[in-house]
């Protein structure tokens, strides 16, 4: 690459202002790029130029090499499409979380596909909009960048260095790859959340109160926005649909187990006690399969539990004591119980890490369980 | 109650020296009860008996007043009937996870169900044995007395006794509430957690890389053991049903909303639209029913992000100056990502706390977020 191409290529258009346009935005300007801001709204656009994020579209004439689209994934394909016909020498990217259908869209208008690549960067925030901006929302995250066939080289290089300036790090995938991921590790589980959550609506208050960390780990990401997830979900149907129902045809066998272990209540019942076996015996073989820290592979941590009071400060001098202790934590997990002014604090080391640690907390007074 | 018979109520039998029945037993010796132990495994008792869980019942003549069965869910009838019959004057309880099928079993076996309580401890760690007991398991737990109607309310007060002698707080149930709710809380999460990181299996790994804290959180509990998870949700197969019935059917419907969608891209289906954001809105609903911390009503925490060095104590550091801010954090979260050496912990904290946390931890140089 030339000086002069390097230098063109720093010129980046942002189409969509929310929480994902602010922060890139943010970031990019920050390590030097030219970033113009716009946005179906001008008081968002203005927003996201008073947070740092660039100059308005509206300010500028310079002629962008590149658009990134942060629209919501239903106008994603609209907003790309005019974005390459307004720009012919610019690449365009979009930052929807499902790229199969915006591919799919572009291809049924005839859109010059060669200078678009979709991308993904595995970021957000529970809040939205511009105010919830920040120039580190992609450091560290991953970042899918999913071109179609016909993208070009240096279409897919633009959007890499996009995607790596703004600290993430790049997986390449195809849509069809990252739709089929994203079915699996995030809509999936959504609707599943959703589904256990909704049936305690039927139990009576009191049986409520016996909830434990358990459904409050499932059922946490339950809390997401319906009009949002609408839109996810819609677009991601025919990838959704291929986890979605084995998950189906697996609770079906589990369901038909349940029936009979119910009209058969002489514990002979070994068939059916073996599809439930299984059910939970292939769930742990797909659980083991979830990365670490650091994406490293599972590594199998040893927890020390210890009781903290509940006061301030009271968890900060634990571990204060398990940094001076030479230890490093690699989880920490605080469980409080109904009706009790105490917690336990899970704490995950290394398994060579265990006895020290206990040594050295139990000699400073702190009640600690292995 | 005279003093002859509040002295007489202290004896108490342990039969089922396993994680439950051997921290019990510590428990109840700390404050004064006399235990017996007895277990199918003389290992298993005499290692209890050395953690401090009480004496041998082969070493005492002592008739107990109370017994308590800490037996695996599909043989605690068994062991139940057995001890109604050779103890004919003391009060009887379980301690399986499932109450409705004990009951059942022991009115089809003509046990003496006036002295007989089902009870549940909901305590439990991710290990087994004696090995893992620990007196103060079940301090702060909900502990559910779950009386069948044939009940004497002498009984039902002896196993509430006991429990609170443990340090629980005590829950009355009928057996049936007692199932329907562990069916809602934890059977059912438990398959579904099961079902989802079940399909992981059929990810390529790089796919599997891009997991979030979202189907970690989902999928945590699926590691559980499958064989103890069959005895619960085979013996707890009738209230299952009723819950997993009515997801299995809210999961249909979503099936047939996107494979709607599927076949029509022209984003005109408004009808299947309106079926998955009434799921997640239901879902909404049913996740913010559960209790916050302290078993009060769900209360709004405002998070506050803070980037922290991954490095021995910085995390440490930080809560301490978390408290010497005079802020009491509700809640903990640690977040690291894929090839990235420093965590983002997300501390909850009441509204209020907001602008003077964020203000201490700025003056003394921590990255924060709101």
């Amino acid at each position: 690459m030339t000086a002069a191409t390097a230098a063109v290529g720093r010129r980046v258009r942002i189409v969509g202002t929310g929480l994902i346009g602010a922060s890139l935005g943010i970031a990019l300007s920050r390590v030097g790029f030219q970033v113009s801001l716009d946005d179906p709204s001008p008081t968002a656009a203005a927003l996201a130029r008073d947070l740092g994020a660039g100059v308005l579209a509206a300010d500028t004439d310079a002629v962008p090499d590149m658009v990134v689209v942060a629209a919501p994934p239903d106008v994603a394909a609209d907003v790309v499409a005019a974005e390459l016909l307004r720009w012919p020498y610019a690449v365009v990217t979009d930052a929807a979380s499902i790229k199969g259908a915006v591919l799919t869209a572009l291809q049924d208008r005839g859109a010059d596909l060669s200078r678009y690549v979709g991308s993904h960067p595995m970021a957000g925030r529970e809040k939205s909009g511009a105010m919830a901006a920040q120039g580190d929302l992609f450091e560290g995250r991953s970042w899918v960048v999913a071109p179609g066939p016909r993208a070009s080289a240096r279409a897919i290089d633009m959007v890499r260095k996009i995607a790596e300036a703004a600290g993430s790090v790049v997986l390449i995938m195809t849509p069809d790859e990252h739709d089929a991921a994203v079915a699996a590790i995030s809509h999936v589980p959504q609707i599943a959340a959703s589904l256990v959550a909704s049936r305690l609506r039927d139990l009576p208050s009191g049986a409520v109160a016996l909830s434990g960390q358990g459904i409050r780990d499932v059922t946490r990401i339950a809390a997401s926005d319906p009009g949002m997830w609408t839109q996810i979900l819609a677009g991601n149907a025919p990838a959704i649909l291929g986890v979605l129902e084995s998950l189906a045809e697996e609770l079906d066998a589990v369901l038909v187990a349940l029936r009979h272990l119910e009209s058969n209540t002489d514990g002979g019942s070994v068939g059916a006690r073996a599809v439930l076996a299984r059910a939970v015996a292939d769930g742990n073989a797909g659980q083991a399969l979830i990365p670490g820290k650091h994406g490293a592979a599972p590594t199998a941590y040893a927890t020390v539990i210890v009781v903290v009071p509940d006061e301030p400060g009271a968890l900060g001098r634990l571990l204060r004591d398990v940094g001076e202790a030479g230890v490093n934590m690699e989880d920490l997990h605080m469980e409080h119980e109904i009706g009790q002014m105490f917690g336990l604090a899970e704490l995950a080391v290394l398994p060579a890490a265990v006895q020290p640690l206990i040594t050295a907390l139990r000699a400073l007074g702190w009640p600690v369980h292995e």
